[in-house]
């Protein structure tokens, strides 16, 4: 039997998922488990806005394909939600419907990347925008800033800039941020669009979380510069509802297009259900239901951060810290083993960006007392 | 205001939709309409395999994320089914379930293509291998023979010869075809699959439409290859559930993990409520349902086929033919123009390859009535 044919190359820099062999460790654990590495809530989403709230009798075609482009009736929302929270004059043309933030994401990255050029990330990030860089053929340059490594807009622009090639394309950033639990101050994120546009480089904001914000003030770059700005939107995290794969990204109209062909070519459409859901969250219980997680969530995350001795999050729904005090000489992987057999799952570091000693911790993976029961193992391991 | 920056050149050579502006007038259109120009089924589901009928006191936890690779249930009744099809001895390892066999084809169009690298695509094509494969930065290479331009493997096997080069990396086919209709002969496949394997390419094959066939014998190309060969396959067809985006890829395990990479990092996870309703369709009514369909799609394509002067269909839910005679200097664009004033959509040749005269009829976008009112419409416009 002949060997099959190569595989392309740019896919080596992506790993394999880090977490599956410990998951399915932690699969196999006979006690209570905390699965607390991904991020997701326990939450089910608002009554009338699940799937079997959706019936063919009011919706019929429903399980038929939607435009590539987005059901009118949500791009509406959309865009009227847009408008007031941006103040821009938006149209359906200036967004797409996706497969989640991470398929308008990817759109995106097909859109704007020529093989070889560079994304600078502020670190620490999302992992997937690395692997969605790489996807497309570009090279993601993380900029780490947001563990403490700076403290002023004026040090963040200096580390972006000295991470800024001829290959520089695009600058990512996502506030409130995963993993850290931060959200980016209003004049850093002036500082560096506008750093942006005197380069004339993309921006992708992603800013998924905007609805989980704890304290402070969340700042959308959306409105800084609209005509070279990607907003990247769910309603995986604001309702609930991660396993429907809906979101949006909002755009320069001139470029929407380009997005809306990478879009037919990885996913094609939306589902149908999902958006149809999306429509019924915005127009009905949704931001109820997304205040009342937002208040679970922020109690969640202080107890959480209190018992291992961190400070508050502002946002989001994760701890983000070093741990290296705590590891031995079977360093982090030691750590996150001990963890699984204790029923317990962190996210590592370097998943992240240059972190080779933190762990993320998602505090709303499971119900709250069960989550503050893994943060207690952890605590334990940590001898925090 | 500043520019916005550039955008990727690749992206240059895939159309934007062609049909959207026709759309949009049919959209405006005030009697009865025939949007016949969509691959898509005018009927519901199985009951029991709706969005309705699932829900979370049965499905805790049901709008959550799914495991990237897909639902354990799900993917042990994919191995179950291409088993027994295919005689080989597949795990949950060689499967990826995926957001509709478009999102597992950009997944293996992202596994395994450098930029530049050619895909040999056999056409008449479905026209979204030739984005999906622009989209990762390959370039497809059509390779017309499904149209009447061939009539033996021996021809086809010097079709392909003809347009190999250095930088072929794989072969794309798809039987039961879109659009033309035909099953591709037994000794055609065995000498193309012969041929790649001689020449250490992929073989791509989209089966998706296997569950309509009406006369003659479907030809699987797994079996054949197993150690270079991709199928795709999605629920979208045979079980009626095209918007809710599940379908699967099944390949080499060695590669597989590339596949999930790409995956992750275009759409993350398929819907789980998808997966779900999947999983109740094989277990329950889906094949019953299928077959149904096909008795119902069989007949409506074969009374479409006799009143426009063409053979019947032997497979897949499309009518693919060449209207030159009827074209007046306006060309098929005027021809597609005056359908639309008269309330029908049908899809224009170039979509589909080097036919500048051929049109693409999907006679089981509607009702069989409506659409065979329709193929009255179309039949008017062509003198036929």
């Amino acid at each position: 039997m002949p060997r099959a044919p190569r595989i392309a190359s740019h896919l080596a820099a992506i790993p394999a998922s880090v977490y599956s062999s410990l998951a399915e460790r932690l699969g196999r654990f006979a006690g209570e488990s905390y699965p607390l590495h991904v991020g997701d809530t326990w939450m089910e989403p608002a009554e009338g806005c699940r799937m079997e709230d959706l019936g063919v009798a009011e919706y019929p075609g429903m399980h038929r394909y939607a435009s590539v482009h987005g059901m009118p009736a949500l791009l509406d929302a959309i865009v009227e939600r847009e408008r007031a929270a941006n103040g821009l004059s938006l149209e359906r043309d200036d967004v797409l419907v996706a497969a989640g933030a991470t398929g308008g994401l990817g759109a995106v990255a097909g859109a704007i990347l020529e093989p070889g050029d560079e994304v600078l990330i502020l670190a620490p990030y999302w992992p997937l925008i690395e692997g969605i860089v790489r996807s497309f053929h570009g090279t993601p340059v993380a900029v780490p800033v947001l563990a403490g490594e700076v403290d002023s807009a004026e040090a963040a622009l200096a580390a972006v800039g000295r991470r800024r090639s001829a290959r520089t394309v695009a600058l990512y950033l996502s506030t409130p941020n995963n993993p850290s639990g931060r959200l980016l101050p209003r004049a850093w994120i002036e500082a560096l669009v506008g750093w942006a546009r005197r380069h004339d480089l993309w921006v992708i904001t992603d800013e998924v979380y905007d609805g989980f914000v704890y304290e402070g003030e969340h700042v959308r770059a959306l409105p800084l510069a609209p005509e070279r700005t990607f907003l990247a939107q769910t309603f995986s995290k604001r309702y609930g509802m991660a396993g429907n794969r809906c979101g949006y990204i909002v755009g320069p109209r001139a470029v929407m297009g380009e997005l809306r062909k990478v879009a037919t070519h990885t996913f094609y459409s939306t589902p149908t259900a999902a958006q149809i859901a999306a429509v019924r969250a915005m127009a009905g219980p949704g931001d109820a239901w997304a205040a009342a997680a937002c208040r679970q969530y922020a109690d969640t995350g202080r107890r959480a951060a209190a018992r291992l001795g961190l400070p508050a999050p502002a946002g989001s729904t994760f701890l983000f810290f070093d741990v290296a005090a705590a590891l031995g000489a079977d360093g982090l992987t030691g750590l996150l083993e001990r963890a699984v057999e204790r029923g317990l799952l962190v996210a590592p570091g370097p998943s992240f960006g240059p972190y080779p000693t933190h762990v993320r911790l998602c505090y709303t993976a499971v119900e709250p007392e069960r989550a503050l029961r893994g943060v207690e193992v952890l605590a334990g391991l940590l001898g925090r």
